[in-house]
């Protein structure tokens, strides 16, 4: 009989662990007067800290100071419309201190204590200048910073200065990652001293939400704002509608969303578009809209023939769909119809509005099916009458006047400014083509195709600044079982992690032409197409995988996706302690014995 | 310009369309006096209403009444235990009720009406027999019910009639998935009529959990619990223990979680392990303990060299893993140590007590890597001295000794009632070794190779019982990118749920075997190996593709998955309303265009 063992009850844990910085890893070992949390290691421990991304330039102390949430002060020099969403980004950050707390919950978070008097009489002091007064993101937007950690007695200081509001909002993230909650204590660690001196790679760093085949709650779009902000990714691309639902309110177009939508509950209102767009731009995120066409247009365009306005869309869940689309339903604009055009002008007017002021515009124009216009009466006459032709080249021709059109449109909705118009690749832009139809002055390319496509040189070296979401790399929807049919989608295998960090648009473009092509390659973006998602399982699409693209694009590392790993499972738990149900890509205790899972 | 448009306000939605049956598919169309609801016409068309796993017989009206979940009321004839049990589950009958109104939130909905007086009079009569007074699940138990649904005047009666508690808790959830939420009336509807005779295929019907590579919270496994019972699944195999963590607090052995854990945080107390068990049992489920020796141990056995008791584990955490085992971290049992036996009996001892009582235990016994024993200083010795030899034979033979002192102290354990136990296919099983180390009448065989392994032919062919979980179908861990090294993980690609489904243990066994075994297969398991999987993606993982493995263990049907497709999209939809984060596997089009996503 085995004699009942005197030790510690299970509430007197944690015990009897310890982790000791060695090399920059975390190595646990039995706790001793040399070992710390788990948490205060990774702060201390290793070149970046554990900021994620990367910084172009980070050097840290060792050591922490202890203090509370409550203890937070802030001294701020900034300008005109600045200074308001600064104080919402300081508020925001003070909400992300509080959710280290490992029992936050609806809101705050349960301090007890008790607490040293050094603890209790400690302040982190924020001090931040922002330089300009511009309070909109752009492509020429300086989102630089540089971060000032100094404690001295029972004063840290974090100095913040940036040019912009964006860099600013940065920084302030940076600084909450230099923070975690220490349990011994009860209250929060703030490395002791830092410098942190940083820029973006790229301009341009995306996620695309597709919001037609599956409906997102508002509530899920700011939550995946929410985690963008985290990975100092500043655009999402909001790809709105398709042929499967139509879910935006537009106040002039009612019909469009009464016929589009998949039920009264799932509509994005104008008042919620508005907030979104206001919502991002608080997180350094530009809400990018897309508007595609003139395929992926179908439900909720059925309203024309009624309204005496005839067919704005043709092919709209035609059938068999094989022959008329990529994948069910089918519809594609109605180019014989000018009234088509009144109400893609009246769209655009609104969309204008909506996401105001746009810096972008996206168009979408992407896999046309030539043999749905040509199968339909009424184009088909549209262009015998006209003597365009029926073969191939004609319908691109129309195609391309299609787009100019469109252009102009949304050109006449932005008030007669010009914004450059985003295009994926399509027919449009295959070998000899793109510049045929497009302007590389107005157009930008987003490249969907692989990542060693030839056509991604061609565009380069006729000029057209580009985004990279190769799909073999960047869309986050591959890899599930098929749904049409069996098997598996079309573009699995699962994008790992790995694979998505290690996804080097210059080492492509170099790869390609010989040269990086800096000046062209505006950035990347991952993709989540939702035929096979829904807000039950965004969170875990997106994350933490959109943070390895985040530091492809913010840091741009010469190295692997190796060194960051245990890096990006912090990062990842940092995201899951702020709301985000990201995927688990690792047991617990590969975060607990860092560089041991290994192959 | 164009026109506004005078039409429909979105706040006016749903319109204009409603659905028709047609040939059991509902077709979507401008709404008119011969269409209803979605959510009606799944409710009525088709040969299975919306129940899902399809039962092996059913009949149902084409029409609905209407009631409110106030007006529900009970009628029980059953026996001593039985009764409270069936209290209970029909509050959660009611409870479920309750969450098909979309704004469902907090326990409860805001029913508002107003309703015409035929809704608010009609009452749905809840008529319940159960004739055995047994309260516990075994591979013997009469799961089988009939069910009866008839509606007369203001009174709908579902009469309820089954051997067993079990048999009558599966018959409350097809009830309950005759009934739907209709939002025209803001009022339930239930199917008018209909008759149930309804029996599973398998008697074994399971989900395993690791706990070990990753923690999940009690709340997320009840969920699983809860989604297991929407879909008459009977058996939650608890992998509760691994070489990683050790999340089981033992009352006399607090040493194994104290060392064990991941935190304080991550452990399953035992008053939370034994409402657990309850929690199923109300749902008609066994917690199948697994305890799985000698091998996967590790963390939580590294305190018997402090306490006297010598080394109980060898190879923990030791370096380079892949020496010693098939991922990291390793560890195995120190066969060498009667001392660990006592630990071990210990261990049997609580868990016979916490699970109890226990009709089938799980003793793990795979991946055995005899490196790991052969390398170790005090088990060479030991095995020397005792002239065992040291070939792989010798290292078999002990690990079977180990196997019968094992079953032998959880007999003891279990005041010497004797239960089958269970083990993993290993090298113990492999050809032509079964029966030399195993005895068919104590052991039954949990599957995990593929499911074209000749082994499996032989296994059944020495007249062992088997568990179907062969990875290429059921292992739903699979797909994910590699958590050691990069890549897609061992057991790419995702398993489709399409592939889940049409995964058929009985073809299997014909395949090889010539004859389908049916006195031999128990049933099957879908295993969610956690490595890359917490609670924030537990029921992502397991939902849907756990109903589709439901359906094919309960109504073992003789078609392929397509025939099931629309109706697994709705128990997908009545998942998530039940608060399940179930995975999504088609764009809502597909819900409301039935038969229109095929390829």
């Amino acid at each position: 009989v085995l004699v009942l063992l005197p030790s510690a009850a299970p509430q007197e844990l944690p015990a009897p662990w310890g982790w000791a910085c060695d090399e920059g890893l975390c190595v646990k070992g039995v706790t001793s007067d040399t070992t710390t949390s788990l948490n205060q290691c990774k702060l201390t421990c290793g070149p970046e800290s554990a900021v994620w991304p990367r910084p172009a330039s980070i050097e840290h102390s060792s050591e922490v100071a202890f203090f509370l949430p409550t203890n937070v002060t802030r001294r701020v020099s900034c300008q005109d419309a600045v200074c308001p969403l600064l104080d919402q980004a300081i508020d925001l950050f003070l909400d992300n201190l509080q959710k280290y707390h490992p029992d936050y919950a609806g809101g705050s978070a349960p301090w007890e204590g008790p607490w040293d008097a050094s603890i209790v009489s400690h302040t982190l002091d924020l001090d931040v200048t922002i330089w300009n007064a511009d309070d909109r993101l752009s492509l020429e937007t300086d989102e630089s910073y540089q971060l000032f950690v100094t404690t001295i007695a029972d004063k840290t200081n974090a100095q913040v200065v940036a040019a912009t509001y964006f860099g600013a909002r940065h920084a302030l993230e940076t600084l909450s990652q230099l923070v975690d909650y220490e349990e011994g204590v009860d209250a929060l660690m703030v490395v002791s001293a830092a410098t942190v001196v940083d820029v973006p790679a790229f301009p341009y760093r995306g996620i695309l939400l597709d919001t037609s085949r599956n409906f997102f709650s508002v509530q899920s779009i700011e939550r995946t704002l929410d985690a963008m902000a985290a990975n100092k990714l500043n655009t999402f691309h909001w790809h709105i509608t398709d042929s499967h639902s139509f879910p935006m309110q537009l106040e002039t177009l009612p019909n469009m969303a009464y016929y589009g939508t998949y039920s009264s509950r799932k509509i994005y209102t104008t008042t919620e578009i508005r907030n979104l767009v206001e919502y991002g731009r608080i997180r350094g995120i530009r809400v990018l809209p897309e508007f595609d066409a003139p395929a992926h247009v179908g439900n909720g365009w059925q309203w024309g023939e009624e309204q005496g306005l005839g067919k704005l869309a043709v092919c709209v869940n035609r059938e068999p769909w094989q022959s008329y689309c990529v994948e069910p339903p089918c519809g594609q604009l109605n180019l014989a119809n000018p009234k088509m055009y009144d109400v893609l002008g009246q769209i655009y007017n609104e969309m204008v509005e909506l996401f105001s002021p746009i810096d972008l515009f996206h168009y979408g124009g992407d896999e046309v099916n030539l043999n749905c216009w040509n199968t339909t009466d009424e184009i088909t006459s549209w262009m015998d009458e006209n003597n365009f032709g029926r073969d191939a080249d004609a319908y691109y021709n129309q195609w391309s006047v299609f787009q100019e059109k469109s252009r102009q449109l949304l050109t006449s909705a932005n008030a007669d400014r010009e914004v450059p118009g985003i295009l994926w690749t399509s027919h449009l832009t295959e070998e000899g083509r793109a510049d045929q139809y497009l302007d590389p002055t107005k157009y930008i390319i987003q490249i969907w195709t692989t990542g060693t496509d030839y056509l991604i040189g061609e565009l380069l070296e006729k000029n057209f600044r580009v985004i990279f979401s190769n799909y073999d790399r960047w869309y986050l929807d591959c890899g599930f079982g098929a749904w049409v049919g069996e098997g598996n989608n079309w573009c699995s295998p699962y994008k790992g992690w790995q694979a998505v960090y290690d996804n080097s648009p210059l080492d492509i473009a170099t790869d390609l032409t010989g040269s990086a092509h800096e000046e062209l390659i505006l950035g990347g973006e991952a993709a989540l197409w939702s035929e096979q998602a829904d807000e039950m399982v965004l969170d875990a699409r997106l994350w933490p995988r959109g943070a390895a693209l985040a530091e492809r694009l913010w840091t741009n590392p010469s190295h692997n996706w190796e060194p960051a790993e245990t890096r990006l499972i912090r990062q990842r738990q940092r995201m899951v302690a702020r709301g985000i149900m990201a995927d688990r890509i690792q047991p617990q205790w590969c975060h607990q014995n860092e560089g041991l899972c290994y192959l």
